[in-house]
């Protein structure tokens, strides 16, 4: 039996781990709904930031994994989570998506102009416009204003090549203002992995944090001192993985050529 | 007589110096004319990334200004010049808008796609989208195609409020993928201040250069070695100009509220 077998809790990330964009990793589903039904406590947590749990769900249900919205960790749903918890029911502007708004609304917020907003909420947004960004850079300048980040993902790898994260609005931002975020909310900072946590009722040292991607996965595990599993499925590949590792100055717990090998 | 009517050209701002967006400052306008009856050599250096200068003669003929194109240095047509230059007729993608294609289609450039570019030309753009952001990183993650931006400029300071300048692209683009442009035509950097240079057929030494800011147009002057006079009609004010000297650690070897003074 896999060591990390002995593990209450596993913390996945999706995209690269079961599944690549809208297609699923079979072997490394059925791994998944194998660790459930042998009462290991699961949860995803994905930076992705433009949709809603609802929506996700449909992705979940197409790939076949028995899970809940409630273990769900999606930034656009920790954003929202994270501005109650601090701020209360809050007045926000946001340059996001339908689906971080649907969120923001679902915690309590009102989404508001930004003249009017108290927080400002940076999520990636493919309709993104100069208005949009004027309106991002005024709450910027003024020192008063909170100024939340759903994810730092500069670069997201979309199946047709390289496309701007929510981390183009954050440099974008930055280079004009001089300011970074109050808080940034996804992988690998820790507030995302404290809501996981949270909901597992685990501590760190007894769970495993899944991912394809050292920078934002195995990183994101050693920020809470959980112990780290990197799969090659996804962005690290057999290939690249010296070169990832070194770059980062990271390294993974244990390495897997995709989830299922757990069970091997 | 002002020392400075001894000097035989003058390169000026527009923007604070003789117009305050689409208004005229009366005074600095008939100075300038003066100046021009009394055989000195002017022209315009203005980091405008948006307009041509067929358009922009349009505003020069409003306020009464009475000079030609060849003397309105726009980094729009600078960028096209430098690269006309410095690569000859060349294919490039840009992210600006008509009036930046416009001097590019004049320079001989044709306007291609990003993937049948050589060169990216970066410029301001009111209707930027997340599609022109796209294809802008992903030519900047090819380190055989050239970058070159029209002006570095962070905010506008628009009548409005502040709103985003080219320098947003630029930041975006350096966050996203550690790339600055390979050369910043607009100042204070030195391509648009030699193209002007070039025109008057002056030697650095014998010209002033005008402007309301110090870290654009105080500090583009002093990168030639020009004399350099600034004018508190604009961003620089009585109120702001110790803190502004101080933040940008440069002193303007002349001062006057407005250049209509240069004849008191």
């Amino acid at each position: 039996m896999h060591p990390l077998l002995e593990k209450k809790g596993f913390i996945l990330d999706v995209d690269g781990v079961i599944g690549r964009g809208d297609k699923p990793i079979p072997q490394a589903v059925e791994a998944v709904n194998k660790l459930i039904s042998m009462g290991k406590r699961v949860v995803f947590v994905s930076n992705n930031s433009t949709r809603s749990r609802r929506i996700y769900m449909q992705r979940f249900k197409e790939f076949g994994v028995d899970i809940s919205e409630e273990q769900m960790f999606l930034t656009t749903y920790v954003t929202a989570t994270y501005i109650r918890q601090n701020y209360g029911k809050s007045k926000v502007f946001t340059t996001g998506e339908a689906g971080l708004a649907e969120e923001l609304k679902l915690a309590g917020h009102e989404i508001v102009d930004y003249r009017d907003a108290d927080i400002l909420v940076v999520g990636s947004n493919r309709q993104i416009s100069f208005e949009i960004l004027t309106k991002a850079l005024r709450m910027c300048l003024d020192r008063d204003k909170i100024y939340i980040a759903t994810n730092p993902d500069k670069i997201f790898p979309s199946e047709d090549g390289p496309v701007p994260g929510t981390g183009m609005i954050i440099g974008a931002l930055y280079w004009m203002t001089d300011r970074m975020p109050d808080c940034i909310c996804g992988k690998p900072e820790r507030v995302i992995m404290q809501q996981a946590l949270e909901y597992l009722q685990l501590k760190a040292e007894e769970v495993v944090v899944v991912g394809d991607q050292i920078d934002v996965d195995v990183l994101a595990g050693k920020n809470i001192g959980a112990t780290t599993l990197l799969v090659l499925s996804g962005v690290t590949t057999r290939q690249n993985l010296n070169r990832m590792v070194e770059k980062f100055n990271t390294k993974p717990d244990y390495i897997l050529n995709d989830f299922s090998e757990l069970f091997d």
